[in-house]
């Protein structure tokens, strides 16, 4: 049975499941959720994602939503299709789990208030909030000081290849670098090879076509 | 090799990792962190979290930091002690790992938010922002709405048993349950039964009486 996945190709988290479709290989249908008609917050939705958000997920009779859990199905289930997101050692998956957090809790709050600020805002006629950029950029620093750190050791966030804690980055990085905020990536040497090399991977240079297709 | 946890009785994140620990019946050191003193700040501290937060666990030779990636190391390696906190079938693990998601990223930001206002602001001699109350118990309300919805038909949030999704809420929970959000939780009686049974677990009144003794 086929998987679908229900979202739109300007949303952070359904770009995050498409990026890991993709890096195993796998084929998907997308199903667009017409967001601007509010399509989201109508119970066909809401029977696949209570919390009304994009991304929901279907695998045959499997119904998931949260894009970090999508992938984590996605990770464990096709284990042996293309890239490997995944360690099988547990003391490597486990540092993997933690860089996989810091996204979640540490960098995800300033990048997604930054991308909305700067990135999106502005698309749809609305002013940006400075004193919100200021303060989120700070914060944003702040995590990439330490990325910094962990990159001068570490080829990847996770470990010495790329894993689902790298990949989850590349939605919102990828709006931020459209925007001044790019300045902080390329100031740490160590981030600024990370992104351009995570950037490039073939698996997201499709996400990118298929939103600048729409 | 002994488990270690640097951290403070009465952190939230330190907490979920010790509630963890006891449903496994594994021995732990606790290792205090002089916040006041602005113990979690220096280079001692920060090699074992670069972010300068508590919790920091160390497993052996393992060091590893952020709370949920601890739990789910511990819940792997010691899958065979104590409480099972996963299941092995991937689809009903696939879904557990939405609802630890859900707590992640839908709960822990009103909740936290809740419990610096109400639960520790008092304690410290601040005063508590009337507005940011107001703000953040609107939205644990309609994340409440959705789980008394999800726990009508299942017992747990994860599926019909106890989980780290059911587990990572206690924390939080814990404290609000001492402040008006309360009539939040009561007021649902699904949420209110759940909240009764997991807060009633022996883990877990371990857990409260550490922080009591302190």
């Amino acid at each position: 049975m086929a998987i679908k996945v229900h979202g739109s190709t300007f949303s952070t988290a359904a770009m995050r499941v498409f990026a890991c479709l993709n890096e195993k290989g796998l084929d998907f249908e997308f199903v667009p959720v017409d967001m601007r008609s509010g399509a989201h917050k109508k119970e066909s939705f809401l029977s696949l994602n209570p919390f009304g958000q994009v991304p929901a997920f279907e695998d045959g009779d499997l119904n998931l939503f949260e894009s970090r859990a999508i992938n984590q199905y996605i990770a464990h289930t096709y284990a042996d299709n293309g890239t490997p997101l995944l360690y099988l050692d547990p003391k490597k998956m486990a540092i993997a789990t933690v860089w996989a957090e810091v996204e979640a809790q540490k960098f995800d709050g300033p990048a997604s208030k930054l991308t909305w600020e700067l990135g999106l805002k502005p698309l749809l006629g609305m002013a940006t909030d400075d004193a919100v950029v200021e303060q989120q950029e700070a914060l944003l620093c702040k995590v990439l000081d330490v990325y910094e750190a962990r990159l001068a050791e570490s080829k990847y966030l996770g470990g010495d290849r790329f894993t689902l804690a790298d990949l989850h980055h590349l939605p919102t990085m990828s709006y931020l670098m459209a925007t001044r905020v790019k300045a902080c990536f390329d100031s740490r040497p160590h981030v600024s090879a990370w992104c351009a090399d995570i950037s490039a991977r073939p698996a997201w240079e499709k996400v990118v076509a298929m939103k600048n297709n729409q």
